[in-house]
């Protein structure tokens, strides 16, 4: 999928909703349990529930390999319905891989050629050997982990280069426009770290941004539309517990579907504004 | 496995060398692709003709990520052969994983629960975070990222933090000591980096360190041992394409067998000298 359709995904659907597929047996309605493939038929629920009020879905790896190869037939299973079923909707793998050389390179036939995702969540901590191999494939998406919306981005992240002074973080986006372009960068910026995407405005002026963090961890829908919102809208807002486990009973794929109408009338309302304010300019 | 029965099996076996397992259809044997599983025959003729010249076996995700889900089962059979086949082996998952909350609490489980590994690699970019749900496990290891091998290992661990002018790869290390301890944390200081070893000494004096790049890529074996080893070895010396694709027709695992032994022989005259050092001191 490529930057123009990802967008006109986003102005025919009036959303920027992603809905992460984060299937944990502790939290996900119990009569599913007893299903042979509980975590495909507790995602495919999800997703028919919500496709056409959603751009992307985000299957996270973690809550697939828990299950060891069983889960990860699952998640093979899942990101195929999507695709087959709901080709419009943007695929992002949630892996955080991070890997060099060969090993990088067999991640990208992962999750690229093994399965059918667009896009990669990347740790680019190893730096650009890790998003290489990525680059080869054409419409397919490197998501880096730019700011996360953890306590604990304060550990690497927020620390400052000395000969720079940049912060880690901008270094990230700094290298992102050198390794990649604005048709195969995303960045992750966690919605608690709001307060600075005016600044990542200006070292990724029109990447998508994909945010995760609003409503459960604490990150303001409003801010981030204020500072995050492009012309071509750039972002992709996630959201996981607050949509699949609205409700653990037999109608939570009812729960999800109205908790992401109500995400799409909070985030109506913001796109509004963004396209009073362009026109403005 | 703990600290004490690392270092008994490395006295026992006089050696240092882990096994990469990487299995790549493009390298291994044609022979074997005709098999249902030729990852894991591969694996195991490979496992069995170098366990008692190995203290440790590490399988390297991507290589089996790579197949989907057979892949992933794969991987569970040769985890699962070694631990019982060969319980004194120290396995490492080369999982490269990094993620916060619950998905790394599913990483954990993975490769300690569903999965039988001793140990996996973490990349610590996201900070503490990462590292909390792994140490809840007893006698399991975390393996931090500490200094890669890898050209563009200088985009971020080898640049220097403003307030305290310490590397970025440095304060993995300094970070290590502060999460855990060297009963449950270890490093990876890629072979290339062996003149920052001496350094990284004072930063974990007793850790053990996973080394990769000898050969290959270009890592001097004397180096790494003069500067590395500790009173109590204090490090996992890795070689993958190496040993496992010395050869490609029929005879691969005794091929395989026959560089475990020149290692052994390499490694024993490092062992002998540390030895003779340290009881002149």
């Amino acid at each position: 999928m490529n930057y123009i359709e990802l967008k006109k995904q986003i102005e025919k659907k009036e959303t920027l909703l992603c809905v992460g597929l984060d299937p944990d047996v502790e939290k996900m309605p119990k009569h599913l349990l007893k299903n042979e493939d509980f975590l495909f038929d507790f995602c495919k629920e999800i997703v028919d529930a919500t496709h056409d009020l959603a751009i992307a879905f985000k299957p996270n790896t973690a809550f697939f390999e828990a299950h060891g190869h069983k889960g990860w037939k699952s998640l093979e299973k899942i990101a195929k319905y999507i695709k087959e079923k709901y080709p419009e909707i943007f695929l992002i793998a949630d892996a955080k891989r991070g890997d060099i050389f060969n090993s990088s390179r067999m991640y990208a036939k992962t999750f690229f050629e093994t399965l059918p995702f667009d896009s990669v969540t990347i740790n680019p901590f190893l730096g650009k050997d890790v998003v290489k191999p990525f680059f080869e494939y054409k419409n397919k998406w490197v998501i880096l982990l730019g700011l996360s919306s953890n306590p604990s981005a304060y550990d690497l992240q927020l620390i400052q280069e000395l000969e720079t002074r940049e912060y880690i973080f901008e270094k990230i986006f700094k290298y992102g426009s050198w390794w990649g372009t604005e048709n195969n960068t995303m960045y992750v910026v966690g919605a608690t770290m709001a307060y600075k995407l005016q600044q990542i405005r200006h070292l990724a002026p029109r990447n998508f941004l994909l945010i995760p963090g609003i409503g459960a961890q604490g990150g303001s829908l409003e801010d981030v539309c204020k500072f995050g919102l492009t012309e071509d809208y750039g972002l992709i807002i996630n959201s996981s517990r607050g949509i699949i486990y609205a409700d653990n009973s037999e109608n939570f794929a009812k729960a999800a579907r109205k908790k992401a109408i109500e995400f799409k009338e909070q985030v109506g309302k913001f796109l509004e504004e963004n396209r009073k304010r362009r026109r403005i300019r």
